[in-house]
């Protein structure tokens, strides 16, 4: 049964591989599971069509015959389940893998997410840069908590899983920012996910999309 | 064997429910689950002991034996898949009803965690009063959208399920704002999620507790 996902049409960041179709390409590449893609555009995100598929109008969607799939993380945990090569067999090691990925995106994502708006959306407002400083404060405070967590280990648990895969997309929307840079250990966590030929495949073909 | 969670000695909010224990609380009733507390001081949670159990040293995590999980969206999750009553058999349903939980803790609870943010820790910064209208605007964004999915629906896919469990739970951080009444039906919903016998257990245990 083909995989089909969707993507952005032409990606906000050009192709730096911050879309979100990226975790779940870079997921499918760590599995060994070829997928079509379908390029949505802005508009095309907002009709019926895709909003019966997903209610927020966002990219990436995931289907497989008639069994289909929104949200990333969601997308991300059915393919680490369903194949093997993204979660260990230990059941203990299997909900720490879990947990990580829920991590990345409730309590380490939130805080980056408000830090992108206020660089990006809330630039030309009066108080950006009175205002900048708290926000990077709040995601020092996570950072500090998950690099004194990683340590020198080179994953998060041991060996790599679909819980790095989630923490690194989520930490590399941080480059910009400079923030990464504050914390050699997870700058360099993170260079080595984006150093996986599985990641390399994806951004490679997402990159393909958006340089057109 | 014994399930184990943590929660605040003293909850922030005193006891409305809004402490993230009260969503694991609400999916451990709906399972009929039995369950233990254990209270944890504001100290204790940023020491050793309980980073080595939650890295970010907040609660809830979930005991059972040497098993043990953080993050509320992988204990919740867990709890749903191994206990029935909070996911449906039908591979595509269940599929749904886990793409609902991650899009109440990765789309939906973002924006609400910002307006929180603006609402308590920024209330008193000079830029208040002109960010917090945008700030409403962008949780108004994925509100029109569930509402929109949600119609006169009673739950969001059918009969209620753990992307219920969670979404309402998200939902309820809103209420303060007045945000929650501009949409009649996901008030509703919000409302018959409460109204639910475990919901009302859950809520008394943790009121219990902060009540003393």
């Amino acid at each position: 049964m083909t995989i089909t996902i969707t993507a952005f049409e032409r990606s906000p960041d050009g192709g730096k591989g911050l879309a979100r179709d990226s975790r779940v390409r870079w997921a499918l590449e760590e599995v060994g599971q070829p997928y079509e893609v379908r390029l949505v555009s802005f508009r095309a995100m907002k009709e019926k069509a895709h909003l019966a598929l997903h209610p927020f109008g966002q990219i990436p969607t995931y289907e497989e015959g008639d069994f289909a799939l929104f949200e990333t993380g969601a997308i991300v945990l059915h393919i680490a389940e369903r194949y093997s090569g993204l979660l260990p067999d230990d059941a203990n090691a299997r909900a720490r893998a879990i947990s990580w990925m829920f991590a990345a995106l409730n309590t380490v994502e939130p805080p980056i997410l408000e830090l992108v708006t206020a660089r990006i959306f809330e630039a030309d407002r009066p108080w950006s840069k009175d205002r900048l400083p708290l926000v990077m404060d709040r995601v020092r405070e996570r950072l500090n908590q998950l690099s004194a967590r990683l340590g020198d280990a080179e994953w998060l648990d041991g060996a790599f899983d679909a819980g790095d895969l989630m923490m690194a997309s989520v930490l590399l929307r941080l480059r910009a920012s400079g923030l990464l840079d504050e914390y050699p250990n997870l700058a360099a966590y993170v260079a080595r996910g984006e150093a996986r030929p599985a990641y390399q495949r994806a951004f490679a073909a997402q990159l393909a999309v958006n340089a057109r």
